[in-house]
C-alpha cells in the first residue's frame, strides 16, 4: 500500500467514524507495534478505534474494498503475537467497545462487547452471586475479544474449562464485512457449531463484536494449600494421586526450584525453605465437599513426600500463596536478563518423564529452564533463560525452547495450551499436524476469508492460495480489482 | 445413477472390501430405508459395511470418483432423519467398526471406533471408576459415531454437557477421502477447533472413524426425587428456584398431565395421583454435598406447591421413577395412534410462558400436545398427537408442531435441543438464521465438500452452489467429469 492509498483510506474512515477514531501519526502508531510477545514488532500503517459494531463493519468493508490486510487487537496482552500488526495493514482496536450489554442471572449469561475487560465481567456479576470463570493471569487488563481470539485459559480452567467452554453465542464481522450471528443464550447451537471454530481462530476468521458467555455460581467455600516437595517428581506424583483419586481442584499449580528462586527474589513470597518444587492446590465448591476433599489432597501430598504443608487461613494468606505464582513470569527477570515464555501441553501422565527430559536438555546445552505450570491439566510454561548480550545465547535458547515443544508433541501433547499459535508458533504447526490436517483448516480459512485479509501470517506457516472462491460476493475479487493476482 | 453404474460401483467395492461388505439386494436394502424418524423413507441404491477406516476411505473415494452422494449411518436411532438414505446414493454403515480402541483412565479418556454403542463405553470404563456422561434415551443401542454426528444430548447433559463437550479428538474421512486428525487427548485443541464444528454437522462434513472422548468419574452418591404438582406452572417455579438457588442437578425432568397419563397406561409407573405435572430431580456427586443440596431441592419443591414428594430409597425405586420418563415417547402410542416428537429449546425463564402458549394453541386447534422435557436446560419435547386415519389431522399436527418451534424461536431459543436438524428441520433453519448466517455455514460446507456428496439435503434448506472451489484436488471436478454441471 502506498502512502497515498493509506491517506485515502484514512480520510474515508475519518469521514465515517470521526477524526479521533483514526490514527495515522507514526509516533502515535508505535504504541501498537507489538502485543505481549514483545520480540516481534511492526508499526501498522493505520490504527482505527471504532466505538460500535457499525464502525467495525465500515472499517472491515473499507479494507476489503481496498484489498488491505487488517489485524484486530484488544488490550494487546497476548503472548503469541496474535495481535502483531502488519506494516502494510490496518490495526482495528476494539477497546472502545467496552460495554457490558447485559447481565442475565436467571439464564446465567452475560452479553459483552469485545473490549470489556475480563475481570469486569466478574465484578458486574458478583452482585448476583455469579462470576466469569476463565481467568488468564492478565485478567485485570485483557479483553474478552482477545480471550475469544486466543481461546484463553488460566489457573482455574482445570476445573472450569477454557474460553471456548464458556462462550455460547457470538456476533462477528466476517472478512467481507457481513455481520454473522451464531449461537445465543441456549446451551447448544443449532447448525454447525462455528462458535467453537471462531473461538481460538486468532482473528483469522473475522472480528467478534458481541460475545455471550456463561456465568458460573460463586463457590460457597474456597480453600488453598501450598506444599513443599524435594523435587518435581514428588510434586508430580502428588498431582497424579489427587486427580487419580477423583478430586478436580479449581486450580493446581507447580513451580520448580529455579522458578521458586525467581519468585522469592521478586516478591518475597516466603515459600518453604529448600523446596525443589511447590504445589499450590485450590479447591472450591460446597463447604462440606471442599472440606472432605481438602483432607484427601493433604493426605496425597504427604504420601508423595511433601515436607511442609501450609493452609491459607484467610484471603490475605491465599493472596500471598498466589502472588509468587502469578508474578513468576515477570519475576524471572530478576534472575535472567532475557527469557522465552514457552507454552506447551502434555498428558498429565507424562509429566515426570517430560520434566526429566527438560532437565537433561538444560544440562546438555547449559541453558537454564525454570518451570511454572498448570500441573492439573498438563499445561507447561517452561521459562527459557538467556542473555541477549552474549552472542549465540538467544539462538541456543530458541533451540531449547523448540526442543521442549518437540517433547510435548512426541508425548502426545500440543504446542500451545492457552497462549495461542499467533506469529510465534505458526512454524511449529507442521510438527503437530499433517499436511492434510492443516489443509482442512485452511479450507475453512478460505471459506471465510478468500482474500486472506484477516490477520494474515498468523496460525498457518504457509498461506494457502484460495483459488477461485465460493465467496459471498461473486464479482471480481477485491485483490484482483486491485491488480494483484496472487493472494497473500 | 443408472443401475449399470451402481453395478460397477458395487463390483469395485466388493473386490476391495469383500463380498459381505456390500449389499445391493433391494429387499435387504429396505432394512436401511429410514432411521428413528420413520415418516421419511428412502431405500439406498447400495449399502456398504466396511470393517475398518481403510474401508471407509475406499468407499468415500469411490463415491467421490463416481460423483455419487453418500450418507453415513450408525445404529439408525436418530430422530431428525439425519441418516435418511438417498435413493441415488450409497449408505455407509459404521456398525462393524465397533472396537473400543483404548480406555485410558490416567488421562480420563477413551478412544473409540464410531460403531461402538454408547452404553458400552460406560460398561468398559466402570471397572476404572469412570463412565461416559452423555446419555441419550437410546443409549443401549445408539452409536458413538451417530452421537458425534447429531451432537446428542440426554437427561444428564444438564450438568455434564452435550457430546460436543466430551469429544476432545477426532479422526475423520473428509468427503474427498482424505483422513484428517484433529485434537487428541489434550483438553484443548491447537489451531481451529474443527472438532467442535464436526460434532453436530450430521455427516455433512465427513465421517468420523475414531473418536476420543472424556471419561467422567463415577459419582460417590446419587439421589433421586419425584415430586407431584398441580400443574406445570408450579413445577416450572420449582425448576427456576432450584437452578436459581445455585444447585445444578445431574438431571431435572418434567412431564405434564397428558404425558403422565400415557406413561401410566404403558408402564404403570404409579406417579402421584392427580398430578398435573411431575418433576424428577436427580443429584449426584460427593455424599455430603448431595445430601445437603437434596434437602434444598425438597424445600424448593414444597415451596412451589408440590403435594407429594417421593425419594428413591434404592436403585430399583430410582429405576421405576425413570421408567415412566424414559418410555414416555413410546408410551404416547397408548393414547394416540400417531404423534410427532418435537424438540425445541427455550431459555429456562420462558418455560411457564411458552407452556401456556402451547396450551392455548392446543385448545384453539383441538390438537392434543403432551409435554415431556428436560426442564433444567429448557429443552422441550412436546409430543403432538394425531390420527393419520382422520383426513387433515396430520397436517394440523404439523402446523401445531411448527408453531411450537416458532414459539421457541421468538422466545430466544432454538429449533433443536438434541435431535438435530436432519431432513426434518432444514426447512425451519431460515426462521432462526439470517441468510448471511446460513451462508457462512454453507461456505464451510463448501470448503469440506465442494461437490456436495456428503449427506446432501440435510441441515440446510437450500443447497448452495459452491462454484469453482478451493478443494484439495485441483483437477476437474468429479461431477464435471461426469458431465453434470450444476452441483447438488
Amino acid at each position: 500500500m502506498t502512502s497515498d492509498e493509506i491517506a485515502v483510506l484514512a480520510d474515508h474512515l475519518r469521514a465515517v467514524l470521526g477524526a479521533d477514531a483514526v490514527i495515522d501519526d507514526h509516533q502515535r502508531l508505535r504504541t501498537y507495534e507489538c502485543d505481549g510477545l514483545a520480540h516481534y514488532k511492526a508499526v501498522p500503517a493505520l490504527a482505527v478505534l471504532p466505538d460500535d459494531t457499525a464502525g467495525i463493519v465500515e472499517t472491515v468493508r473499507a479494507c476489503a474494498r481496498a484489498g488491505v490486510p487488517f489485524v484486530a487487537r484488544g488490550s494487546g496482552t497476548g503472548l503469541s503475537g496474535g495481535a502483531l500488526p502488519r506494516t502494510d495493514g490496518v490495526l482495528i482496536v476494539t477497546s472502545r467497545l467496552w460495554n457490558i450489554l447485559e447481565i442475565d442471572p436467571a439464564n446465567q449469561r452475560a452479553v459483552l462487547q469485545p473490549g470489556v475487560i475480563n475481570l469486569d465481567v466478574t465484578r458486574a456479576a458478583k452482585a448476583y452471586g455469579y462470576y466469569y470463570a476463565p481467568d488468564p493471569s492478565s485478567q485485570q487488563i485483557c479483553s474478552i475479544g482477545g480471550n475469544v481470539a486466543e481461546n484463553s485459559g488460566g489457573a482455574h480452567c482445570l476445573k472450569y474449562g477454557f474460553t471456548t467452554n464458556h462462550v455460547t453465542g457470538l456476533e462477528f464481522v466476517a472478512p467481507d464485512g457481513e455481520i454473522v450471528r451464531l449461537g445465543g443464550k441456549a446451551p447448544d447451537a443449532t447448525g454447525y457449531d462455528l462458535v467453537g471454530a471462531i473461538v481460538g481462530s486468532e482473528g483469522t476468521l473475522g472480528i467478534a463484536t458481541e460475545v455471550t458467555v456463561r456465568l458460573v455460581r460463586l463457590p460457597e467455600a474456597v480453600r488453598t494449600l501450598l506444599a513443599g516437595f524435594a523435587g518435581t517428581d514428588d510434586a508430580g506424583e502428588a498431582t497424579s494421586a489427587i486427580i487419580g483419586g477423583g478430586v478436580v481442584p479449581a486450580a493446581m499449580e507447580m513451580m520448580d526450584a529455579l522458578a521458586i528462586e525467581a519468585a522469592e527474589a521478586a516478591t518475597h513470597c516466603d515459600y518453604p525453605q529448600g523446596a525443589g518444587a511447590v504445589l499450590i492446590v485450590e479447591l472450591d465448591g460446597p463447604e462440606g465437599e471442599v472440606e472432605r476433599q481438602f483432607a484427601e489432597v493433604e493426605r496425597h501430598c504427604r504420601a508423595a513426600g511433601a515436607f511442609e504443608i501450609r493452609i491459607a487461613k484467610d484471603d490475605a494468606e491465599r493472596a500471598l500463596f498466589w502472588k509468587g505464582r502469578k508474578s513468576a513470569f515477570a519475576a524471572v527477570g530478576r534472575i535472567s536478563p532475557d527469557y522465552i515464555v514457552q507454552d506447551g501441553v502434555i498428558p498429565r501422565t507424562a509429566l515426570s518423564e517430560v520434566l526429566g527430559r527438560i532437565a537433561e536438555l538444560s544440562e546438555a546445552t547449559g541453558v537454564r529452564v525454570a518451570n511454572v505450570f498448570h500441573a492439573g491439566d498438563g499445561n507447561l510454561h517452561p521459562l527459557v533463560l538467556f542473555d541477549d548480550g552474549v552472542p549465540g545465547e538467544a539462538e541456543r535458547a530458541e533451540e531449547v525452547s523448540a526442543a521442549i515443544l518437540d517433547l510435548c508433541i512426541t508425548h502426545g501433547g500440543s504446542i500451545t495450551g492457552e497462549h495461542g499459535v499467533g506469529s510465534d508458533k505458526a512454524k511449529y504447526m507442521p510438527r503437530m499436524f499433517s499436511e492434510s490436517d492443516l489443509d482442512t483448516m485452511q479450507l475453512v480459512r478460505c471459506a471465510f476469508d478468500p482474500a486472506g485479509l484477516a490477520n494474515p501470517g498468523k496460525v498457518f506457516p504457509t498461506p494457502r492460495l484460495c483459488g477461485e472462491v465460493p465467496g459471498r460476493h461473486r464479482g471480481a475479487h477485491p485483490l484482483q480489482e486491485a491488480g494483484i493476482a496472487e493472494v497473500f
